[in-house]
């Protein structure tokens, strides 16, 4: 087992009901909040005006700021951090999914700089401060509720990187899986393939790590076990409950303690969602079954019957090769069952620009630090998926 | 799954080597330490040494106080506080194992309270605050390096009793696996049993609770397929460092985050301790098992067969109770191969007071959540395990 630290300072408050804590939580931070949220389910299911009335109960004054993007830009950061700075904002709550809170992230860091914040995105410069986050989360899937990552996109220069500092992890986090209730067929299975590919990304890993493995399978498994049932009943709390805090466990640490983040499909995908502004699971769906089949080898066929037999439970068996290969079948199945692209065709991409799709995915000589891939695997991988 | 609150902000420092950063981490709370330690053991291995050098390197002035028992006693907290008090401590660090750790986190608290640390684990009192604590583990156990409890013995009183604040946390701790390499036979098998009867306490749970199930067995899984190979060779990194995390997972919030502590078997434990001051394993390895078959009826064979097919590998079968029972089988006949007490007698007690070990260990009207036991059923446990 590799050396790691293992740290993750986030409250979460999980359950029913919890919202009802918001008021008296942003209060010990101050009294002026920026309210960041997305498009109008927040308003539709009622949480907005049920935020808005909890704050104000504690006379904490609202700078609303709506309308980020489900892949959130750099704009909205720059306005959102102008905002705090005229407003003297104390906190910044994000409500909605991933895309508000990473956007939250960057907006809390863009309060404390006076450049461009795109410097941080674009690791230009180190970011020293941020103001306290915290979340009402919507959306079982990228885990953001509970780290410091954050992911933003500049389409001037078509760039969609992921970025983070010791001060982006949210002071809380509210989880209340009711929230989750109105989330879409199609949204639903985003938030399930989104959550099982961060787990993908620790499991498929050079890194002996045998309890990190069974963790990652554990997390794995109840996803795999709860997402048709959510997708069958859309009010099935405990379907709700379960990938929620799945896909909060798939990337606050517990599921890579030991182990590298992979990298091949986060990076491959951001490229493709900045050329194409796709739903970032979407992208995902299309990639990982095309890259386990490119990758399966000699060399990989232990970790991938693994993840047959005790993932998929692909029944055990000599011909080590078979088994696997039945595993990413079952990959290919389920995903099929979500009703998530396989394809870049189902996603209406036709005729790609692979070549410069690859140029800006592969930056180094390589990607991937499970099975180092160079250009040419990338390109074979994308016209698989054609 | 049930409403939970999830939270722990202990900076864990997993790995070769780490030990070497203590000094620059003390250095951040302060310039004096209380050095809180046991017997020789850390002193043998060179690690009193090492620890002592690092600190003095960052000129830190060290009050010295080693000694602490196994069962870790009231007096040490007491003396230990007013140790902190005179010599102004800024942090306490253990180097050691649970003992050690506890023991410091009483020390913390009683160094910022005026009356009787007692007041504090006989819940007389709440605890306001505590010196920093961090702590060097030598001993995969107990979990109580990443997490807010505290174990302390009154001999006095007959009392083991269990305590935490939210003060209690250790700001970091270190965890190097070679710092167990020299952990005895014994000793080893006590951890392996610990963190185990940690993982039961919650898995055996009336909480319907998925993804928790799932990462239990995980834990479980790994330290059952680590424990004989530390066993057989004390010097293997892999088999070390997953015990080591795995007992840190088993009792951190991981293990646990939407079930309620079961409670019967550590603390009809702590009484039987705090009659014969056996290792709080050996009790632990005493009890479990005869608990578990104890339990086992109609009601409970679905959760004792899933332990007995996911975490024993036991052949599933029609016959539930007879796959759940070959399950606690497994149990007994791992105890065994860790060379661990299965009855009493194993432990040299013969002819125990049982009607006042009953007394002591069910206060109220019964013991344990998953299922609520009596004093007749826990004489009868007791009985089973003459």
């Amino acid at each position: 087992m590799k050396n790691f630290n293992f740290y993750n300072p986030t409250k979460i408050y999980f359950g029913k009901g919890e919202v009802e804590k918001v008021g008296k939580l942003v209060k010990e931070y101050g009294n002026t909040v920026l309210l960041v949220y997305g498009k109008s389910s927040i308003k539709k299911m009622g949480l907005y005006d049920q935020v808005i009335k909890l704050l104000e109960k504690e006379e904490i004054e609202i700078i609303d700021f709506g309308g980020i993007d489900p892949n959130p830009r750099i704009e909205s950061i720059r306005k959102g951090g102008d905002l705090c700075k005229k407003h003297n904002v104390d906190l910044v709550l994000a409500v909605g999914g991933g895309s508000t809170i990473d956007a939250a992230k960057g907006i809390a860091s863009a309060a404390m700089y006076d450049g461009d914040p795109w410097d941080f995105y674009s690791y230009k410069v180190e970011s020293t401060g941020a103001l306290p986050i915290a979340t009402i989360l919507t959306l079982a899937a990228t885990g953001s509720e509970m780290n410091a990552g954050s992911v933003v996109t500049n389409f001037e220069t078509k760039e969609k990187n992921g970025w983070g500092s010791p001060y982006t992890n949210p002071k809380f986090s509210i989880l209340d899986p009711e929230n989750t209730y109105s989330v879409s067929y199609h949204q639903t299975g985003c938030g399930i393939v989104d959550s099982l590919t961060h787990v993908y990304e620790f499991y498929f890993s050079n890194e002996k790590a045998y309890l990190n493995d069974r963790v990652c399978e554990a997390i794995m498994k109840t996803i795999i076990y709860y997402g048709p049932k959510a997708l069958e009943n859309p009010r099935d709390y405990e379907a709700r409950s379960n990938l929620m805090f799945g896909s909060t466990l798939a990337l606050n640490g517990v599921s890579g303690f030991a182990k590298d983040f992979e990298g091949f499909n986060h990076t491959t995908e951001h490229v493709l969602s900045a050329f194409y502004d796709i739903a970032h699971a979407d992208g995902l769906a299309v990639l990982a079954p095309h890259w386990m089949e490119y990758i399966l080898s000699e060399k990989t066929v232990d970790k991938f019957y693994e993840f047959a037999v005790n993932v998929w439970a692909v029944n055990p068996g000599r011909d080590k090769m078979d088994v696997a290969k039945k595993g990413i079948k079952k990959v290919f199945e389920f995903y099929k069952t979500l009703d998530m692209p396989l394809y870049l065709k189902d996603l209406n991409i036709i005729d790609p620009p692979i070549d410069e799709i690859v140029n800006k995915a592969v930056k180094n000589k390589t990607i991937g630090r499970y099975v180092q891939l160079t250009k040419e695997d990338v390109k074979n991988i994308l016209k698989s998926a054609i």
